[in-house]
């Protein structure tokens, strides 16, 4: 009994570590953020950190993985089968916009932000983003398929093409907003793409 | 005379460091690259990095510059007038593609990576960057205007939407092609925007 508690309590302290994590790699990077800055956001003590992960890289995975599952839920939007297809990519990346807009454009992507500062540093970070990027590609894909064959999206490019297309161009959008604080690169992005895939 | 010669001295010292910068920062990012770091790869003694720079940001606005002005010689690639402007358009990320594959995909773009980790961490990168994306965008909005023009790009959208969702796209594919570590992200690029915005 005490075994068990004593393994909720491990558990509930790790994922202190790695929600303090989503939050200290988004705002300051990975290289920005020391281990001591995720300790003091989770309020558990640093040595706590060596428990419960092998290095900061596994604790990056880790955070990529529920940063994920929360960027998940919202994919949902784009497979609630009441509204047309076009319709809920368009509400997809609205939502992504009304995301990036609360956090005043200053975070970008968690996904994103790794990607261009860790892919060539770490082959775990960046093997767990190409991961996650092909993931969240066959999330969107499922939808421009259904677009295409109810004649709303154009069909003289692959579904699979044009899902990835989108996903790229939308991370590039948020790099821009962060750059520019504010949402000018996001409402080109929806009239190009919206305007340009359509038929 | 030796007044004249000592600043020849001081300006090559400080040029070699904010060469070495860029490659430096290129690789590792800012918060991965130590000021050491730099001034080793620069063969210049550490003290030395004082003498010029008042901040590790203020070498990496010149980096920026100096990489941007690079950059800048293969934007020539828009604006030679022989060939019709869409072609220039498509040679110039044709050529973008072959710097990122000469460099095996690993550097990904200073310009996007600092964008990614640094905008939020240091106003002076950021505004750099956003004086640096602008002066980019509208080198792309002046072909784009021509290929408008001559009729052989869309004009329902303004070239300048169009222009910054390019080169922002871009953006977003060599992030891509940097976790994914092949040039996948950049041949959907350009088929998905010379299929969607040609006439």
């Amino acid at each position: 009994m005490a075994g068990h508690i004593e393994r909720v309590a491990r558990a509930s302290v790790k994922e202190q570590i790695v929600e303090a994590a989503v939050e200290t790699l988004h705002q300051k990077g990975f290289n920005g953020a020391t281990v001591q800055d995720i300790t003091s956001a989770a309020k558990v003590p640093k040595g706590s950190f060596s428990n419960h992960f092998d290095s900061k890289e596994a604790l990056a995975v880790e955070a990529l993985d529920l940063y994920w599952n929360r960027t998940l839920n919202s994919v949902n939007i784009l497979h609630e089968e009441a509204a047309p297809p076009l319709d809920r990519l368009r509400r997809y990346f609205r939502h992504l916009a009304g995301v990036a807009e609360r956090q005043e454009f200053r975070a970008g992507c968690l996904i994103g932000n790794m990607a261009t500062e860790m892919s060539d540093q770490s082959r775990a970070v960046r093997e767990r983003l190409a991961v996650l990027l092909a993931a969240w590609t066959r999330a969107i894909e499922s939808t421009v398929r259904e677009a295409q064959a109810e004649g709303s999206l154009r069909r003289d490019l692959e579904a699979k093409t044009i899902a990835a297309f989108l996903l790229n161009a939308w991370e590039g959008a948020v790099m821009r907003a962060k750059v520019d604080r504010d949402a000018t690169s996001l409402v080109s992005f929806e009239d190009v793409v919206f305007i340009t895939l359509t038929t």
